[in-house]
């Protein structure tokens, strides 16, 4: 089970590798949110989202010879392309999983990372994890989960001691953290690491309407899925229901779960682009869409949202920031 | 004359105010170039460019009771909005002089951030210094040149120090740097800590085709113009010639000019939003399409470019990422 101490050593595994990503912030943000927003960047980290902390705490986790067989994962494409460059950058091969409909940037992407990557039909009922587990017996691999896997979890929680170091830096002790939502890793390493580092800030979880697994397991205290197919706007965070790990650490340390809409999402996509020069994608949006317009829903004081990717498709991104 | 204790006298002012941008790369833009590249990401800096260094170094260095009387500036935009908002936090009032026809998100920002807009029709042949000059005299406020002024020279030069620090934390001790150039104040600035801190880079300048003025007077060993008006793609660094103060520095410091096609600086800004998920402008993106497309004139060894700033309007933004 993922704690401080894993996530300290993830952190020290990391140096000189991991960005640190900036706090940023405009004057234009806070005065639609009516409080101060920061941002935390991470579309600015290698391979352009969160994923790559995860991916990199996972595989220098490996003892070398289990390394040296190489790293297995499944992913639409951010844990994909983490897994791959982490994998690259130790000079071990990767096979990545990816369902035949994922964005083609992150598909591309992955594949120019030096992974081989096999795909899947998702609406055929293909199950992933059966594929995985065969490919993992065939070659001896290492299958590094994209969210329910301690090291990950760890790597994800880097994030949170940034933050914590960021939001002391610019004297801020107390406020709300609002994460990007899928499967939960980013918001249970984030929580644990604030919880020890930054207890001031409540951690609250974000997620797209119709896809609110993670609030709707808060509510009931036990993990419950959104009942819907995995494809929609906001591709990087659609999973089925939080983790059998993510899930008790959320549910003993985060507040309720966000809902945004996906004209939420869209706008807060133009204003980050607008205001922050960042290219953020939909399912990267959702938090700071929380922060600007679901004011009601927060308690006062400041608000830190992650801006958990930037893999958007040129053209869908293209036709949003026209106003699609 | 600015000088190496100017800018840092500069750079001790900025602490805490003035953002330290990152120093970005990708994988991807390397394989383009066939070389390191790295990207110094000033559109993340405070009103989205580079030009609050200056505006900031320029407000900050004035006497209390002058710079109470407020400040003037001229500017198609984001000197405007630098020193816009270096008044704001200084609390004391600012008129800035734009063309009519300048983009309206650099208007509009500009009096978002607490300045008073005075428009001026450029077609029209109104001369936008006998404006400044005339408001300077009836208002006593202190006029900020946007680029010939050596405080603001000073300022643009922080943006050196830090290049100098972050390329030797990456062990990079040699190479190309590459700057927007528009009036120089950027490039000259940058050459200025370089030549102090990190002796091994060359400075180049770059311009886009039909505005060249800077790469023609280094050529020539005299300050010539481009002779063109000041409207194009790249708004920002039209400027028709380069600095008196500027040029000398320039011509003392800096390697050959370099020029690039539109055609060029709309895939640098595609490949910016892709590759490193931010948001350049035309006029700021004129070093990195040198930096990917131009290795031919280049001296082997890495490459750093300034990303200089990022108020691109939204709908020509959109167009372009649509690859228009």
């Amino acid at each position: 089970m993922t704690d401080l101490p894993m996530i300290e050593a993830a952190a020290a595994r990391a140096r000189g590798v991991v960005r640190e990503t900036p706090l940023l912030s405009s004057p234009f943000l806070d005065a639609i949110a009516g409080r101060p927003v920061y941002a935390k960047a991470e579309v600015l980290q290698h391979t352009g989202s969160f994923k790559f902390r995860g991916g990199w705490s996972a595989v220098s986790a490996l003892d070398p010879a289990t390394r040296a067989r190489g790293v297995l994962a499944f992913s639409s494409g951010n844990h994909a392309q983490g897994v791959a460059h982490a994998a690259q950058l130790h000079g071990v091969p990767a096979i990545i999983i990816m369902p035949r409909d994922a964005p083609a940037l992150k598909i591309e992407n992955t594949r120019a990372l030096g992974a081989e990557v096999v795909l899947y039909d998702r609406a055929g009922g293909e199950n992933r994890e059966e594929i995985g587990a065969r490919l993992q017996a065939e070659r001896g691999m290492t299958l590094i989960k994209p969210f329910d896997e301690p090291q990950v979890i760890a790597g994800q929680g880097t994030c949170g001691l940034e933050i914590a170091a960021q939001a002391a830096a610019l004297g801020i002790t107390s406020g709300t953290v609002l994460t990007c939502c899928g499967g939960g890793g980013l918001t249970s390493g984030i929580a644990l690491a604030l919880e020890a580092h930054a207890p001031g800030f409540t951690v609250r979880p974000v997620e797209p309407q119709g896809f609110d697994d993670t609030a709707r397991s808060l509510a009931a205290g036990t993990r419950t899925g959104h009942g819907a197919p995995e494809v929609g706007l906001c591709d990087a965070i659609l999973t089925p229901m939080p983790g059998a790990i993510t899930f008790p650490i959320m549910s003993r340390l985060c507040g309720p779960g966000i809902v945004v809409t996906e004209l939420e999402v869209k706008e807060a996509m133009r204003l980050a682009a607008v205001r922050l020069k960042l290219v953020v994608e939909p399912g990267g949006a959702v938090a700071l869409a929380a922060a600007l317009f679901h004011g009601r829903d927060l308690a006062d004081g400041p608000v830190i949202a992650t801006l958990s990717g930037g893999n958007a498709d040129p053209e869908v991104y293209a036709g949003i920031l026209a106003g699609g």
